[in-house]
């Protein structure tokens, strides 16, 4: 009867459609019973859970101690843009108009309309603008980690699209381009390098079309990941803005000539939306990957509990946990569920690692380990438990990272013929091609492939000599990478 | 003429005026020289700069491990509340009523009005109203870190009333009564410890009357500090809830009875707004004076620089700062500035020790050490600076806290009668005194004094059998501080 009231519950814990067969039903189900995140009753928002968040806090501490190095420090602006703000970067109002959410008047309040902040250029350049006076005074280097809203959004993606997120967006003040563009470079390496060391998500670093940056930037960097439904996922971006909100907010600074000049200037940012990148990478059909780095709990400890000789594996069980104790392991000894409910559960919630503790793993002084990612199976001597633990944690955040790649470069193809990437983009491939770099013709192909956007012009090996664009036949300007996208 | 021009300039970054004389100005003075915060273009909005937003850093720090200890985790919850939300809990939607501000209704939006949090309660019972079912999910301990907006004010005072701050906010749900008592008390204890450990502010620990509670608690603990100026802050408040909120927003568990009942609730949370207390409590007329645990850049180097011996004073300047690294000195080595100007600019900005390297000071293998709370300077053996630096640090912090202290006991006095009372408030006291507990009475009082308020019920000693109410003369119900507040 136990049994079968318990294969009941896992029935209802797991997760009850493939990643294969239906994925943004699949990818919800994993968030939702991990626990990462679940819908609020407030249109177009998310409730980020306790499990949820820590990854976040996780991916703070790990970007602050790069920050740090980099010489950026946090600060923090108020949520409120008036509206004369947003006008006086033209492209940039425009660019957010759609999406931004205003406050209703008060009666006795005056003033003009203010926005919520769709991004904080705008309201942290006035500021800049009073404290950049000399040359000395750069560059300046400012991040602010805080809640972002854009209303456009009302179909809620959990950590993938919301009304209102939680990101991080830097903005620096430079005296030259040069210093610009090297800052603006180092920041989307620092990215890649988030994904990648963290998060084990690759990604392609490259520039965006002119079509696809930054409202108001000069250039924009992107990381795109390319996720196993065949779509690319913006995962961050760095822009140089060149001087043009510095001209707009009046931002100069002396030189070393004591002559008055405009400096160049860089925001970026990356918001939780790394977190469903992540989620939607390694996951799979039983539930949560989560890459060992990012977990708080590396290990579930399952002990195999009989009426017989329970006391002397509890115990065990007990001795296991203190030797794990960097690792935060959990130690479920609850009676209420069978060993098979909660391996099921740990599967669920990602655990990387699980011991399981019975009787002949006494007798043998072993301990059966589990890995999350692969479901393998290995006998442990108790003597080199602790050894082992880590050493198959760094070798399965490698080996996720790994595959990951090897599925990205899977994914990739090259398309000089309009025939091949229609094929190609219809295979959900990541196309590489030719194109002539204007506006209108990126449009056309979104239209007549059903939305194919440029995604990336990779840093190294984008030229395109000689080469016709793929869809107009026009000389191309460049090789860029096509793909649906999130 | 070098050094006349950094009379000039230390006059003008110097603080202007004397906080005995002007306190709000000096104040507003202290902390924008020391590049704490700023006033924004936006009504009633500051902006928190690198060095606020890094002692915010370390008091978050702090607290999360705290709440690790607790056994509280962090989350995120949407910053919007639909106004029904508010109506559910009729006390609490009156109190907030006159300090929300809502977003603009989007033509195509529908739906209802929504707010901005001015607190978070109501959007997040309505999430525990799911994750809650049985005993087994109890306690629930959450806390987020977030902005808040309050309308009300239109007149900023730098980190103590601004329209947004940022806070924390803990929530948490007992199964029953006699849990949850315990573990508001746990918090308002540990914010007491947060303040005087960390802060160096001294505070009282109490109960807020019927008037002054949160509303839709059934009680609720403070803890207030009294800054120089004869002023109360209140700087933190933990709430015991009741059931009040579980009935309204459904919250409800299957006890181990097997049957079905509602939660006992808490909620907890201090701002910003401490940084401000902290500011307040230690700063003095030459600028901001900070606990050294707070300070970011412990020790500031100041080469006393002429032009024979340069090179080996820098290089001395150099090893000493390399020794004192645990301290993240700063190592003023710039020729811009005579060493009077920098030995201003560091006292301004609150760095806890200067020392000075000078040539005598290579010749007698010694350097001279200032501390920045006393002015008392002392001549430190070279072989014995990392030691001294240590210790006089950890002296500094703890004799921060004495003197604030100390300042507190003496403002603070007894009354019984109304003329020993109204004379006590005027003296700008902290006046313990026998009340009624009647709101009604509370009112007189705060119209007859211009706007002394009830601040704590001391948790122990405030028994008053047999007592007159010093306002209304009707039996007293407790002793409770009065005085003015912030």
């Amino acid at each position: 009867m136990a049994a079968r009231k318990d294969l009941v519950k896992e029935e209802t814990t797991g997760i009850t459609v493939k990643k294969a067969d239906d994925m943004p039903e699949w990818y919800s189900q994993v968030v939702l019973k991990a626990k990462l995140a679940e819908h609020s009753r407030i249109k177009g928002c998310m409730v980020i859970r306790p499990k949820g968040y820590a990854i976040w806090q996780t991916v703070m501490d790990y970007f602050n101690e790069r920050l740090k190095m980099i010489g950026v420090e946090n600060a923090y602006f108020p949520m409120f843009i008036p509206e004369s703000f947003f006008e006086k970067e033209k492209e940039h109002a425009e660019g957010f108009e759609p999406e931004v959410a205003w406050i209703e008047k008060k009666e006795d309040d005056g003033g003009e309309r203010l926005a919520l902040r769709p991004t904080s250029e705008t309201i942290m350049y006035d500021s800049y603008s009073r404290w950049v006076r000399s040359h000395r005074d750069l560059p300046l280097r400012i991040n602010q980690w805080c809640n972002i809203v854009r209303w456009e959004v009302s179909d809620v993606k959990l950590f993938l699209r919301s009304r209102e997120f939680l990101w991080q967006e830097g903005h620096c003040v430079y005296a030259t381009e040069e210093e610009c563009d090297e800052e603006v470079r180092i920041i989307i390496d620092e990215y890649a390098r988030l994904c990648e060391e963290l998060l084990a998500v690759p990604v392609i670093v490259g520039r965006k079309s002119e079509k696809e940056k930054f409202a108001g930037a000069k250039y924009t960097l992107t990381i795109e990941a390319f996720m196993p439904d065949g779509k690319a996922l913006q995962c961050g971006t760095s822009h140089n803005l060149g001087q043009g909100f510095g001209k707009a907010f009046g931002i100069s600074f002396v030189g070393e000539d004591e002559k008055r000049h405009t400096p160049w200037q860089s925001s970026w940012g990356f918001s939780t939306r790394l977190i469903g990148a992540m989620v939607m990478t390694h996951s799979d059909d039983k539930g949560l990957v989560l890459p060992p780095k990012v977990a708080k709990n590396k290990v579930a400890i399952v002990p195999i509990i009989f009426d017989t000789g329970k006391k002397q594996i509890l115990a065990e069980a007990g001795k296991v946990a203190d030797e794990l104790a960097p690792f935060d392991p959990i130690l479920d000894d609850s009676e209420e569920h069978s060993a098979g409910w909660k391996f099921n559960q740990y599967e669920v919630e990602g655990v990387p690692l699980r011991i399981e503790i019975g009787p002949k793993d006494i007798e043998k002084r072993q301990v059966v380990m589990v890995r999350r990612d692969t479901g393998e199976k290995s006998f442990v001597p108790r003597k080199e438990i602790l050894a082992t633990v880590r050493k198959t944690l760094d070798t399965m955040q490698t080996d996720l990272l790994a595959r990951a790649k090897e599925r990205l470069e899977r994914s990739m193809t090259a398309a000089e013929t309009w025939d091949a990437f229609t094929t190609a983009i219809d295979e959900r491939k990541l196309v590489f091609s030719p194109h002539c770099g204007e506006e209108e013709c990126e449009d056309w192909i979104k239209d007549k492939t059903g939305g194919a956007s440029t995604r990336a012009i990779p840093l190294k090996g984008s030229e395109a000599k000689g080469k016709a664009c793929v869809h107009c036949g026009k000389p191309a300007a460049y090789r860029v990478y096509f793909s649906k996208s999130y």
